[in-house]
């Protein structure tokens, strides 16, 4: 080290942290517009917002940031954090100075219509009214891509985007061997004849009684949202930080039914604590983040689901959900259990099991994949999405509004976001089998209701890096192997195989 | 008109955008910390503030607005809203500017010291640990209003940040008035031996049923909360808005209290009133806001007292009240109007019921003037404070605590600020005087509990123009006259004349 060097680490430090500040800033003002704002004020708040991402731009690609991307990535001083700050910064110089900018705002107002086309051909069930707009927007990316560059395959540009390094070629690895495991396994449950008793769980459950069992559920896995967070409501559930001790989730309350709010705040909390738990030291570096989509949803799903629907889990909190809720009288652990992991065949995504969720997010990946690559068009879409629904689920779309219109996805150009839920599926499983080596006692523990030790484990290996290492290195740094497909198969086989007496 | 000075104009506005957006984020993030925001994020949260702050300085006092300044202020074809604009803009230019700004900041960390340091001494009771922070703020208002000019009245300078256009000379005169015919009225009021019964209103009063009915009364003063505002909970009420079109109040609820929340919401709820009538005209020229602080309290203690306190106002609404709390059955229109106007000597501001709060307001103006002035020190505040108090009020505090050190203001310079309470008041009754001339059938139609003819009326005359007119071409404008004490005078005597029978 030397001083010129600090002093200079210095500077890039505190240009960076003018990004963050704009971000935590746009970040706030788009909560208040989904918690509280009124809808006289959504006008001016988008010209806010509008304002502020200008500004955000400016820094993003000036000449200065270039002049410091150019420095740190070369210095010899340069620490793997100062490399990986470089790095971040680079790429977010390449994807926002190489697009130009004039085509980039075309872009944003035709997604912009795009959306509003989708939701209009949703609602009529029309697909043909979403069709012209969603050409232009395969249109844009598909140049976009060209502006970027690529090596292999078109589609890792637009992956790269939200999974930094994941390749076409590594997801269709892991992503055919999940398939076939979960096509053998649902075809295996239908032959069971068995289906577990979920009718308990639609039965009326008070909203005010519901937010004290999820509080108090999160309290367990040490959300921390006494000093630096808070649970509201939204249309959507989601998370949202500005810096990691200000980090809230959002979740929406039915009364008809015990499991949404429940599992989406225990999911948005995995969100939440990974955030909460990014080391201090890396304000100003823009790695004060989840190293991807595909890692944060590994954290999410890791609670939700690995953690939130095993029965040690619920051997503590199902006595303590029967203290309040007498709607459970007479149901036992065992059905409870079962009745969580219901496995359905069904069509929407959002309402998708454990099981059949990556099934959905699969078929958006082979389609996206061959779009982008020009390898079919828009036009070939419902058909190709109704046979792939067919072939892997065995059911079949009675129109486009349950088919290929159900997402939000593809109406705003977010090509290349579906593999990150599925990513997050695979992660999650090859951490457990390491977490599983390492605490001995894990299981022992969750039926204490004990969570701590998961919550330290995810702390050390994972959250408190936060976007330091790229997906690849983390995993490997974590479980001493890159990212497999066979432990989120036996994972599934292990669970479904004891569920439904396979 | 002509092309060049439109383009320029164009641009201006453009220019003034950018410091409306910054300023109503700021506002937001404000919101946010006292309304949401957890503990653990406020550190950071100032960082956030204090970088948009910045950026808002930098283009406050920006060469490029120094040239709009230049060209809007001289040129022809400027009428009167751009003079205004280019006036304001000067203001602004010139008071963030003419201080240095190394002195700007070192009284900024003075102030922050001086706030704890007061908040210390309050909770002690020591004034003296308060009182070498407060000569430094003292020190450094008297050097800004050197490095600021000024021509007759040092502390005219500091009056002008709030009340543009006003000077001592002015407070002088009226205020005089107003304080003589307050004293006047106390003693009589203490000879007439009448104390109204006001116990009812400290019975228990439900949280949940004071929302609705403060809810119930702004409806009914046309509050849109529906669309543009809404009311949240802080520690102090009070009233922030982004552009006009997202005003929010916020109040806080005392169980056993009737009058605190109902008539703090009433209060904000008239100043949110007013930001939401500006007319949409004013967007991008930094007068889309309130006349001034004065005007501003105006509004508000209109709605509060003026409108609030009235027979006529109650005829309507307590009968409304009455249906939602049994905890007033017996008690009598008349009982009630009487207790709402109860009048006490006493020690604290905040307080003060309306006849004697602005006896509290001139003894710190006239205290603060002698300050700035150098005609009396830091030292001298407390016996000075405790005279006035025995003076005007006839009641003496029994330490610093319920004396000199119960208000925030100082602490953080403040000075100029307090006399807008008071001026609120002036104001206010002088607006009524010719309220009542325009609107013959003003209390019958306030007896029916319509106050949609005030409303429109306050929203013609007075909101709409924003900040447009200085409060004196203002009130000349509305009234035909300049501010004069005696229709508030009257108005006290017409008042408490017939309340207490004198």
């Amino acid at each position: 080290m030397n001083s010129k060097f600090d002093e200079k680490l210095k500077e890039f430090k505190e240009y960076l942290s003018k990004l963050e500040y704009l971000e935590s800033t746009i970040a706030l003002l788009s909560w208040d517009s989904m918690v509280n704002a009124p809808r006289g004020g959504i006008g001016y708040r988008s010209e806010m917002i509008g304002y502020l991402s200008g500004e955000a731009y400016r820094i993003s690609t000036s000449d200065k940031m270039k002049g410091f991307i150019e420095y740190f990535s070369e210095c010899q001083d340069s620490d793997y954090i100062v490399k990986a700050m470089a790095e971040e910064a680079k790429r977010n110089y390449d994807r926002t100075k190489k697009i130009p900018e004039n085509e980039y705002k075309e872009y944003t107002i035709a997604s912009s219509n795009s959306t509003a086309a989708w939701e209009e051909a949703k609602e009529k069930g029309d697909f043909n009214i979403f069709k012209p707009h969603l050409e232009k927007i395969v249109n844009y990316k598909r140049k976009f891509v060209e502006y970027l560059g690529y090596k292999e395959n078109k589609y890792d540009t637009l992956l790269d985007e939200y999974e930094p390094g994941i390749t076409t070629k590594k997801l269709d690895e892991v992503f055919s061997e999940v398939r076939d495991a979960i096509v053998d396994l649902l075809n295996k449950i239908k032959k069971s004849g068995y289906t577990p008793n979920t009718d308990f769980f639609t039965k009326q459950f008070p909203k005010e009684d519901q937010k004290e069992f999820s509080e108090f559920v999160l309290k367990k896995m040490k959300y921390d949202f006494e000093q630096r967070g808070r649970i509201d409501e939204s249309i959507h559930p989601f998370t949202i930080n500005f810096g990691n001790k200000d980090v809230r989730i959002t979740t929406h309350y039915y009364e008809n039914d015990f499991r949404s709010a429940l599992f989406s705040c225990i999911h948005e909390g995995g969100h939440a604590i990974y955030e909460q738990n990014i080391t201090d030291t890396l304000k100003g570096t823009m790695l004060g983040k989840g190293a991807s989509m595909g890692i944060h949803e590994s954290q999410s799903r890791f609670y939700e689901n690995i953690i939130g629907k095993t029965k040690e889990f619920w051997s503590y909190f199902y006595p303590e959900a029967l203290k309040r809720f007498p709607q459970f009288e007479g149901i036992t652990l065992d059905e409870f259990y079962k009745g969580i992991n219901f496995v359905e065949r069904s069509l929407i995504r959002t309402e998708a099991d454990e099981l059949t969720y990556s099934l959905h997010i699969i078929i958006r990946y082979e389609i996206e994949k061959e779009l982008i690559n020009g390898n079919i068009e828009v036009e070939d879409l419902p058909d190709i999405w109704n046979k792939k629904y067919n072939e892997y689920l065995g059911i079949d779309p009675k129109n486009d509004e349950e088919g290929v219109l159900q997402d939000m996805h593809w109406s705003d150009g977010s090509f290349g976001y579906f593999p990150s839920y599925a990513l997050g599926n695979l992660y999650g499983a090859q951490f457990l089998n390491k977490m599983e080596k390492d605490l001995p006692h894990l299981y022992e523990e969750i039926k204490k209701g004990n969570l701590l030790h998961i919550h330290e484990w995810l702390k050390e290996n994972i959250h408190k890096y936060g976007a330091v290492y790229k997906p690849a290195d983390l995993i490997k740094k974590v479980t001493d192997e890159e990212l497999k497909a066979k432990y989120f198969i036996e994972y599934l086989n292990d669970k479904y195989t004891e569920i439904y007496n396979l």
